[in-house]
Formats: structure tokens, C-alpha cells, sequence
């Protein structure tokens, strides 16, 4: 059962509050400063046929503050309040204070190309209560719950008529760009189907229309079947290190079932989702004894309200390391050319990770 | 005029020394070591619908070795030999030791996914004999033989048969992943149309057979109208910092002229090319007096022997810093949605390069 209480801050923003058990009392909806007014827009790229962000503003948002300045730690001191209160809370969700998209942000003014308005949502999903860990070394409740988490905002946001997309996230490590230690996520909610999204989405209809099933869900059977890059398997929910992998130990974790969305997720799947994510994401963290910089990503069906039966829910975790002291970069091949250089096949990726032995699958 | 001698490295490697007077009297074709064999192969990505190489080899390449160690820099002591001679060019290519692209590639084992032949090349393209500098800051007759050079490659390469486009790109800082100090840039020859080549030429072709005129050509008389993007105009070349830019300080430059690819290029047009790209590399440099980290990459035309008259070439450089201590990192959404975020506007980013002088400018 997953409790969910909803304030609003003193700027207007929202913060929503989850737990396992019912969130009484009174509570606070702290910020820790003004958010700043949505200014975003968005341009066409003409040539390479997609939108393109401009946030102005962001360049003065918050950047690695110290322990006792964490926005993202239940307030004690009503004098520098951070972003959440005090309670009983597990995970915590706001509107970013710097938000790329946002449902108020203004019309911009014609351009040479086509712009719009940067329409949508910016959420930041706070893991823990805790400053420091890793989403792994959560407990296995703590994950489970943020699958919920994850199923409420897509449906929430998704709900809404400037959303068409809802991508929940998380940047790892400060190889990625993160400038809060703290333990979270985001969730952008787009205003239009991305591109990554588009391209998946046809992929998969073109598949189902000549197949009859999934995609995903016939190399999900494929990979399964040759098991060299399976890495977990739980009754409803596979982790893989997919054949096609576009970065080094990239993994995959996906519900057996073909399911479009994340709400659309059982009971029981949510469960096993929840456990195989736990158990790579431990793998990936004691593969060299150091947290593995990473951008997990779920990928799911545009919130058009359709069924989509072509779609099928994976989490998408692109580690950004191929040693344990050398990052993957991303450079000419992948950037201009649009063609991803692998170092590590996928293969000696499964390999590795298979002979990392974590606690969770001890238990399973 | 431009002179160029083939040389044979010992492996079997190409070695093509250019300079502007000719290369006469006897000259090595050293080696830092062996080449590695041709093991990178090809996987299809079914989702995304894309080529992804594998190439696990180059795991161990040369990793910012010391400068006594350049294997950049001509080779003076026979016992440690570097890549390029002693002698007086200029510029000189030689195929990669740890190529992820090559002629002889082997055929891959079938697999869960389609499979092809890594075949292509991957050359390296030395700027300068100088171990330390950049681009920008070389002779403008420098810079215009490295045109001359890349129209060689390009019309070289892609007369082979198993090359369908070439990239020259240039990855420029070690926040770019750079591994070599030394002036350097890349040469990659695919053996497909890469995706971002393909969306581009799709995109280009549309435009032509609506209007008639091309796409880039439209959008560059656009520019130079309005005029708050523009950095450089030169007769034949013009620099912009485009209005649909997807990174923070993004300058492109072109020949005002549609042109499909550098060979096309008359010499009027890379005189002014050269001395567009060098201002705008020069501005990049001085805006914050560092070396702006960045990817610079010509778009050109595939060469399938087709005029293209949609095509029209250009010179993307892709700056990776957003403020001078701010590294701009590509995470969720670039990477797993495609949605670009830039905190710089390009009105912003044209007033700060315009407010930049660089000598070459004055002398212009």
C-alpha cells in the first residue's frame, strides 16, 4: 500500500510526500529559496528534426553545497530550510526550482525556426532522507515503493494536456554532471513524443505489425534463450546485458510481461522490477568496489491514452566508466556521426557482472 | 599548392605526409608499435535503428603518455619511434593503430541481431609537428591546407567501396576524453550513411523539393538578415551561432555557397573557410582565455557519387563547457530522451564570442 500526501509550497510548487504508511499530522512545505520563473522555451532544429531546450536561467542553479546546505535533507533549521520537511516520509517528489519545462512557461517570441512553449514538468524525486548512499543499497521496500512512485507520476503527469511523454530518470555520479550528492531522480515530463522515444515507439510497431508481439518482448525470448548476457531472472521481471548495448556494461531490466507503461505494471511484476533493478545496480557498484557513474532511464509508451501492446516498459542503465579510472566519453563517432563506439562487448560486460555476487540473489 | 607522399608503415599502415612544397628526399614510415588487429564488428540496435561497433581492443591504447613518449611528434630517437617521420610536412594521416573501423574487418558470428563488418577506416590526422598548441592558434595557412587535406581524404575515402560517408572530426580537451595532447583530429570513413548524416540529408531533401533551395542555404540567409547570431562574414564563408543550437557557445561555419562536401569547395572558398573556422576557434579560446573543450565536426554530404545539390556543408563545433569552470554533460534527457537542454542562448552566446577581437579579425 503506498501513502501519498500533497502540500504545496509557498511559491506555488508541489511536493509529494510517499510512504507505507499514512502520512498524519501536521507538516511543513519548506523551499530553499524562490523558484525561478519558468523561461524556457523551446526551438525546432530544422536539420536534425528535433527540439531543442533553452533554459537561460539554470545557469545559476544549485551546485555541489555542502552537507549542512543539502536541499534535498528533511529541514531542521527554520532559518535555511531545504526543500522537504521533517516526517515520516520515504520518498519525496517536488517541482524543480529551475525547471526546463514547466506547465506556466510563456509563449516565446517567433524565430527563424518554429518555437513553442516549454510546456511540461520538472520533478526531482528524493530517494531517501538520508544525504549520502545509492539507490542500489536502498532497502528492497525502498525501491518497491519507488516504482510506485514512479507508476503515480507517469499517470498523474501524464494525465495532463500538455504532457505527452514521461520520462523518469536518474543522473549518477558527478562524471554525469549531478551537483547534489543526495541520493535522487527526476522525472521530465515532455510536451511533445521525444525523439528517442518516436524512433523506439515506431521500431516496436513495425515489429508487432509483421510479428504480432513485441520487440522487446521477442528479444527479451531471444536473449533468454542464448542466456550468455542474462544477468538476473526473476519470475516476472529479466535483467540483460543487451546484445545491442551502446555503452559499456550497459544493462537492461525489463517486466517479462510486455507492458506499455509503468502503471501498468502488476502487483507481483512491480515487485520483481524492483528486485532485479536492486540486484545490477549492486552488481554494477561492486564490479570495481566503486560507485559506478551511470543515467538510468525508464523507458515507456507515450501517455496518449492508447493501449500501445507494441510498447514494452525497460529501465535503461547507461554506465558512463569502461574502466575502473577511464570514463566513457562521448565524442566525434557518437555525437556527430550519431554512431556509438562500444569498448567492452556485451558479452565480457555480462561476463564480469555475472561473477559479481551480491547479497540480494543469495536471498532470492 | 598541395604536395602529398604516401608512405607504407611496416604493419601495412598508410602513412600521407601533405605539405605546401614538395616533400622530396628520403623519409621513414615509423611505428609506435603494432597495429591491432581488425576485430571490431557491427550490431544492429532494433530499437533505436542503428549501427553500434564493438571493439574491445582499444581498451588498451595509448593513454596520455608522456611528451617524451609523443607518438604524434616526429620520431628522432630510433629506438622509441613515434607515428610520422622527421622531415618538412605539415600535416601528416596515418591509419589508427587501434582502428574501429578497417578494411580488412573480419565477418562477425551471427547473432540475436543483424551483424556486418566494422569495414571502413579510422585515421588520425596530425595538425602540427608542435606537441602543444591547438587548432586555432596554427597559420592561417595551416589551417587552409587542413582543408586541402580533408577534401583529400574525403574524395580518397570515399571512393572506396566499402566507404559510404566521412567524418573529420576533431575532439579537442580532456574533458572531451581527448587521450593525446598532441594537435590532433580524426578521420572516420562508415559503411553506412550514419543516422545523423541520414536525418540531416532526409531533412535537407525534404526542404529542396519544397522550395527549391536548400536548407542550411535558407537558414544562413535567414541568419545573415536578422544578424544577432552572426560572428564572422567572409565572401565565401560565414560563421553563426546558430538559432536551433544544441550546446552552449555552438558556432557553425560554411561556405556561403551550397556545397555538398570539402572537395567540392573552390579555392576561394576554403581560403575564407580556413580563416572563418580559425576566427571562430580563436573566439572559443579567448572568450574565457582557456582552451574551450569542444567536437568539431565537418556535416558533409554522403559519398555516393551523387551531386546533392540539398547538401550544403558545415563545420559544427560543439563547445562542452557552459561557464568557464562548468562542464555542460549530456545525462537523461539528451541521452535517453534526445531533448537537448542548453543553459546559453545563442543570442547570448553571438554577443559574447562577437565582443571577443581576435587579431585575425582586424587583419581581415
Amino acid at each position: 500500500m503506498m501513502y501519498r500526501r500533497r502540500l504545496e509550497k509557498a511559491d506555488g510548487r508541489a511536493l509529494l510526500l510517499y510512504a507505507r504508511a499514512p502520512l498524519t499530522g501536521p507538516m511543513e512545505a519548506p523551499s530553499s529559496g524562490p523558484a525561478s520563473a519558468a523561461r524556457a522555451h523551446l526551438r525546432w532544429h530544422p536539420l536534425r528534426g528535433e527540439w531543442v531546450a533553452y533554459a537561460g536561467d539554470r545557469q545559476t542553479r544549485t551546485f555541489m553545497p555542502g552537507p549542512e546546505r543539502d536541499p534535498l535533507a528533511p529541514s531542521s533549521d527554520p532559518a535555511r530550510p531545504s526543500e522537504v520537511p521533517a516526517g515520516p516520509w520515504e520518498v519525496a517528489v517536488f517541482e524543480n526550482r529551475f525547471p526546463t519545462l514547466a506547465a506556466d512557461a510563456p509563449a516565446p517570441p517567433p524565430s527563424l525556426v518554429d518555437t513553442r512553449a516549454a510546456r511540461g514538468a520538472c520533478e526531482v524525486v528524493v530517494f531517501t532522507q538520508e544525504a549520502t548512499g545509492s539507490l542500489g543499497a536502498l532497502p528492497l521496500a525502498r525501491l518497491e515503493l519507488l516504482v510506485d512512485v514512479w507508476a503515480d507520476r507517469t499517470r498523474e503527469l501524464g494525465a495532463r494536456d500538455d504532457v505527452a511523454h514521461v520520462l523518469p530518470f536518474e543522473n549518477r555520479g558527478v562524471e554525469v554532471g549531478v551537483t547534489l550528492p543526495h541520493p535522487h531522480g527526476q522525472i521530465y515530463a515532455y510536451p511533445f513524443v521525444p525523439p528517442v522515444a518516436a524512433r523506439e515507439l515506431a521500431a516496436q510497431r513495425a515489429h508487432y505489425e509483421a510479428h504480432g508481439r513485441g520487440l522487446l518482448d521477442s528479444l527479451l525470448a531471444a536473449e533468454l534463450a542464448d542466456g550468455r548476457r542474462v544477468l538476473h531472472v526473476a519470475d516476472e521481471a529479466v535483467a540483460v546485458a543487451p546484445v545491442c548495448a551502446r555503452f559499456p556494461y550497459e544493462v537492461w531490466v525489463a517486466p517479462r510481461r510486455p507492458v506499455a507503461r509503468v502503471p501498468d505494471l502488476r502487483e507481483s511484476e512491480r515487485r520483481d522490477f524492483a528486485r532485479v533493478l536492486k540486484t545490477v545496480l549492486l552488481k554494477l557498484d561492486a564490479l570495481w568496489d566503486r560507485p559506478m557513474p551511470y543515467v538510468l532511464a525508464l523507458h515507456q509508451a507515450p501517455t496518449d491514452g492508447a493501449p500501445h501492446p507494441e510498447a514494452h516498459l525497460r529501465a535503461e542503465i547507461c554506465p558512463f566508466a569502461r574502466m575502473p579510472d577511464r570514463l566513457k566519453y562521448l565524442a566525434g563517432s557518437e555525437l556527430a556521426a550519431g554512431v556509438f563506439i562500444v569498448d567492452v562487448t556485451p558479452e565480457q560486460a555480462a561476463a564480469e557482472l555475472g561473477a559479481v555476487r551480491v547479497e540480494l540473489e543469495a536471498a532470492a
